[in-house]
């Protein structure tokens, strides 16, 4: 039987998704409790792999189960032998022909800033920090060059293994939560940016480029019309450093709807 | 010249507000911080201590300034020598009369609780955690027998050190911020709740033990009327067990307006 399980966690203890010799990983922390709970070894294929620090509120893995189990079973025995920051939301069985990355047909992220005189404390490792005031019509026109269908090897790190650098970016929306914070004894807005990616797929660290270049441009340390300079030069030495993992958070894949699938977990609503 | 300033932190990774030998504490971080900017010993008085794993959004403390610096340099001098998991958020000049304690003629704290199946993750450590569906009428009914002045002996833990154990509840709000978190599989619904409490001053201990009392209430386990008898039997014995700290927010105290302090901070809008 197939089994597609829903999982959130916190990056910040991990070296990313990908399982490693280390074991330090997310994959690693997973197959392990899920072996455990199955007594035989499991081993999971997911819909995107992320980084060190990036964290997930609904990655999806399926993986072949060795034993019969209901699907609330793999739910609360595999969260037994989880750590603290990771644990599956919902198992669902599902045909054969189900496959967590290639069923995909987009995926999301979002990126959460905070923009303040002061850096984040409570929040740290989980939203990315800036203490300029950002432009947002600026980032919002500049976010506007890269939809459609493109070449984003401007944007993808030299270590991606993705077979084409061409990606189809079918929305990038941008929101501003303005805080009611008192004075800060100093002059700027404080607000939580929030940056919403969906793409029919992503190069590795594609997210983090971009929002280097979305900064800099929000800053005004580059013009709005340099997104689409970045994006036709198809080099990585042009555009932006890689922006902080700190704040990225993947939302999940895409499936069809045939496949019955949730389309988000209870973590969704900590964001702001 | 007397200084005041408003401090958040994360307090997973610490031993509580107290200075100790282990220096592990969020005082013991901030007064070397303050030290270091300052170039002598900084010795800081906290408008209310908490204990290990509770989080401060908006602590204040004052100290009396060994060397003159702008309210924005104390700021930004002792962020940069801070662990990323406390910032001081803000800092004001006040007079010799002000006294981080003694002026608060409030304070304030809240408790934000998850109930699903499914436990915390991304939240985990910043989130108390029930998995049954709680009764948030049966919950009011019984804190509002807490309000107004009280002998709270009830819920105050063996190791306090408050001369009286008679405090004044001024408020307690319960809401209740209901999750479109798609099916999990199971049948109850998924919420955050949040406890608000404001009270002249708390005892050790005691919000965590009216939760305890609360969650035992609103799932049925204890009747709403108990919790006037637990106040009224003046012994630990009868409360229930100690909650986790996990979930407890101290929001700050409350100060006459004309102090001129600041009511809040970015980190609050970042709570459900």
């Amino acid at each position: 039987m197939r089994v597609a399980l829903g999982v959130s966690y916190n990056g910040q203890a991990y070296q990313g998704w990908q399982s490693q010799p280390s074991g330090q990983t997310v994959q690693d922390r997973l197959e392990a409790a899920l072996s455990r709970f199955a007594t035989e070894p499991v081993h999971t294929l997911c819909a995107g792999r992320t980084d060190a620090g990036v964290h997930g509120l609904m990655q999806v893995v399926h993986f072949d189960a060795p034993v019969q189990r209901p699907a609330a079973s793999w739910v609360r025995g595999t969260n037994a032998f989880l750590p603290s920051d990771i644990a599956v939301q919902w198992a669902h069985a599902v045909p054969d022909g189900f496959h967590a990355r290639a069923s995909a047909t987009a995926r999301r992220y979002a990126y959460v800033l905070l923009q303040s005189p002061v850096r984040p404390s409570v929040e740290a490792g989980r939203v990315g920090w800036v203490f300029q005031p950002l432009d947002g019509d600026a980032m919002r026109a500049a976010a506007a060059q890269l939809l459609g269908e493109h070449d984003f090897t401007s944007f993808r790190a030299a270590a991606c293994q993705a077979l084409s650098p061409i990606k189809t970016m079918q929305r990038i929306d941008i929101t501003q939560q303005v805080l009611s914070a008192g004075s800060t004894g100093m002059n700027i807005p404080v607000c939580y940016w929030r940056f919403e990616f969906e793409a029919n797929a992503f190069l590795h660290h594609m997210i983090r480029n971009i929002m280097g270049c979305l900064v800099a441009i929000g800053r005004g340390s580059q013009s709005v019309c340099w997104m689409g300079e970045v994006l036709q030069a198809r080099s990585r030495q042009v555009a932006a450093p890689t922006f902080a993992p700190d704040g990225l958070y993947f939302l999940g894949p895409v499936y069809d709807p045939t496949w019955g699938l949730p389309e988000r977990t209870p973590a969704f609503d900590w964001l702001p």
